[in-house]
């Protein structure tokens, strides 16, 4: 099915430490480990268990290049389902170089990226998804990403999608038989449980369709927009969000200087804050880009955060301009400087949106804003252990599947002939199919394990 | 002795991989694990055989953090000659630092730069020497570098002074036996031997110090001044070397544009090329300041190449300024540009300096500057595995070592009283402990292990 040569690659993140992996996988790997590998009692790695380790010496060319353990997998009990050892060694990046050289010369191949991840797929060892998760959990970068990713990796996705699929797989099968006997006019499955199925199908990937734009923020941080007048505080409040006892994740200098991007993480979810330029009637050509741009990260923004400063009027400026792009946005009204207020939250008109008094400054009412925030983001609807869905290719296959389901559902429903229905159930087989792995492209393959590091 | 509490440290490269390794050793590190860890079949980390690799998953509050395998070592057969293991997990830097916090709640605390390796030096598993020579062959980037730092590492360094210094103790007890019986005149310890040893340590230790100025090389590169006048082809000559099948190590810009570093590997060896600003009379001042600069870096160098454009007047320029800066150094006169040349070798005097034909550009006798430059830094007076010292701490040592033993010949010759003998051995005995670690001090230690990564 797949090449079945003997691969190599760097396992651990580049560039120096204590300690870096080698590792090994194929037919070949003991065979090239025992040309190579020299222990003090004179033992084989051929000739070793799985799940032991091994301490000795790489040699090349009877000299000896480094004092390594050597940690032994036997097929099929591996990661990626094959032999497979793994060389710890001095991590010094010259030294990782030589060993890897040494392996080619002994006859092992550089690993492509994510080559040892597709051979466990390949393998049966895991399905599409999981791998995909693999990937998704070395990049992980928050406690909601890890948790997504990790639940995907021990088969949430796959679990739901495949039960599903088996259940649809037999139904299309007894229909099928039908054809076969089209000219008796018989009814193998019946029609009523079907219908039931596939609205069970329906309703489950509709769930995991709304899933993804909280997965997509837990991967890329949520987007929040905060705008308002100059000076009505909105550095501040994104320093006292910073300053507070979350990890600062990273800080993006826009293109221009008046628009700043930290990633935050409260509660484990990552807000993605983007500080925009003061919002006012200006003739000044420059500053009128600058408000340009901040209106720009309205549109892009989940949450908009609008700052109204209480010390001054509390007449909006310009938030007419910002309106027409808040339509299935959270918006957020903060008044802010309420320690120096002339004005009262009554005396102000934003319809249903949310109005709190603050003090960016003096830190009050922080934690209810960090509150609402990850309610907007919907975190209460998911449970910890909820399958979430992060990656496009799911979403798309997904929602082809819930589109070929009401294609199933109307057929049901206007009696379409049977051979119609399967197109359309096979349909479905091939969407759900697609996210496991149980159909599949080069293509799809290609594009999935391209994207992996090398050594995965 | 030292203190016995468990430490953990990240022990693979910083950032993301394929896979990280943490590392706990320690007392208590089984018990930790058992706590933390859970395997499919449930079985204890604290009663797995050593050089075993266990699957399953690390567990903080009930949930699942990563999916990991973990290495066993019982002491005293681990690396620090604790009980210790090896946690692989997903090489997400959010999950290498959380896996990290959940060791730490669970009784490890973080590990300091070096501590695993001073460990090992504590428990005996390693001396002083072989632990630098661990930081050594870790920060190594060339072959030399590796060779010469796993030589020590396998005990080249220590073997050799160990014994040399257990037959001195030897001589220093029966002379400090003397001293017991000295109003019976009682002669234990053989003077004439007792001088044969001395210099037997002395010629062993002066071969050492000679070896740390190739040591040193290793270590930083071989620096080598490119000097001539301008259009000399200095510059290409530098591209010639850099284009050849060698690694380009680094380039780093001096402060002048006009000065270049280049770090080449030459079969192993280091060289730092400095590519200085062309030579020639001249009244402007920048100009001025680089030729200055130039001769600054033939002060430092150690091997000089001169260059002279043998398609123009043969005539060196400046030779006079750089002349008194070459004594004790390798200076190679390269008459370039020999395609095109209007004067011959035999026109030029150098006094004894090797002069070559070369053409930078059409790479002519390259190979043989090569050569010639590879045995200008003494490669060829040291073996492969000859015992190479590249510590300022143990040249220093050495050197007093040394001085201590002049002072015993010194002694044995004047016949001094064996009480104030001994002093001078003792100093012997002293300097030589000081390099493995027989004799240390916490200033010491501190000195060594603070420069090492942490995780080692």
């Amino acid at each position: 099915m797949f090449e079945q040569d003997t691969i190599a690659a760097i396992a651990t993140p580049a560039g120096e430490g204590a300690i870096s992996v080698i590792r090994v996988s194929g037919e070949d790997t003991f065979r090239i480990c025992d040309k190579i590998f020299k222990s003090p009692s004179g033992k084989k790695i051929s000739e070793q268990k799985g799940y032991t380790i091994h301490y000795g010496e790489i040699i090349d060319n009877g000299e000896v290049i480094d004092e390594v353990l050597v940690s032994v997998f036997r097929k099929p009990h591996s990661y990626t389902g094959e032999d497979s050892v793994e060389i710890s060694c001095h991590g010094s990046v010259y030294i990782q170089q030589k060993i890897l050289q040494v392996l080619i010369k002994a006859g092992a191949r550089t690993a492509q990226p994510g080559e040892f991840t597709k051979r466990a797929f390949l393998n049966g060892k895991m399905d599409l998804s999981q791998a995909e998760a693999v990937a998704d959990l070395i990049a992980s970068k928050s406690e909601a990403e890890r948790r997504v990713a990790l639940n995907q990796l021990k088969g949430g996705v796959s679990n739901e999608l495949t039960s599903l699929r088996k259940q649809l797989v037999d139904f299309v099968s007894l229909i099928e038989l039908e054809l076969d006997f089209s000219e008796e006019d018989v009814e193998f499955a019946d029609r009523n449980e079907l219908l039931k199925l596939i609205l069970t199908i329906k309703q489950r990937i509709d769930k995991l369709l709304t899933s993804f734009s909280f997965g997509n923020a837990i991967k890329n941080g949520v987007p929040v927009a905060i705008v308002g007048r100059p000076n009505a505080g909105k550095s501040t409040l994104l320093n006292t969000l910073l300053k507070e006892d979350k990890a600062i994740v990273s800080e993006i200098e826009g293109t221009t200087r008046d628009s700043i991007e930290d990633i935050i993480s409260i509660n484990g979810i990552l807000f993605r804050f983007i500080d925009t330029a003061g919002l006012r009637q200006t003739s000044d050509k420059i500053e009128n880009l600058g408000i340009e741009k901040a209106i720009e990260h309205v549109k892009k923004a989940e949450i908009i955060l609008y700052l109204i400063d209480a010390s001054q009027d509390a007449k909006p400026v310009l938030f007419d301009k910002i309106l027409p792009f808040i339509e299935n946005k959270k918006l957020i009204i903060l008044l802010n400087k309420v320690d120096k207020s002339i004005i009262s939250k009554e005396n102000l008109n934003f319809g249903d949106a949310e109005i709190f008094e603050i003090s960016a400054k003096y830190g009050k009412n922080i934690d209810k804003l960090e509150k609402t925030l990850l309610e907007a983001v919907n975190f209460s609807t998911f449970a910890q252990n909820d399958i979430i869905i992060t990656r496009t290719r799911h979403y798309e296959a997904l929602k082809r599947c819930s589109e070929a389901a009401d294609n199933v559902v109307e057929g049901l429903r206007t009696n379409l002939p049977s051979d119609l229905l399967t197109i359309d159930i096979r349909q479905m087989l091939h969407f759900l199919g697609e996210i496991t792995g149980e159909i599949t492209t080069d293509e799809i393959l290609g594009n999935i394990f391209n994207n992996f590091c090398i050594g995965k």
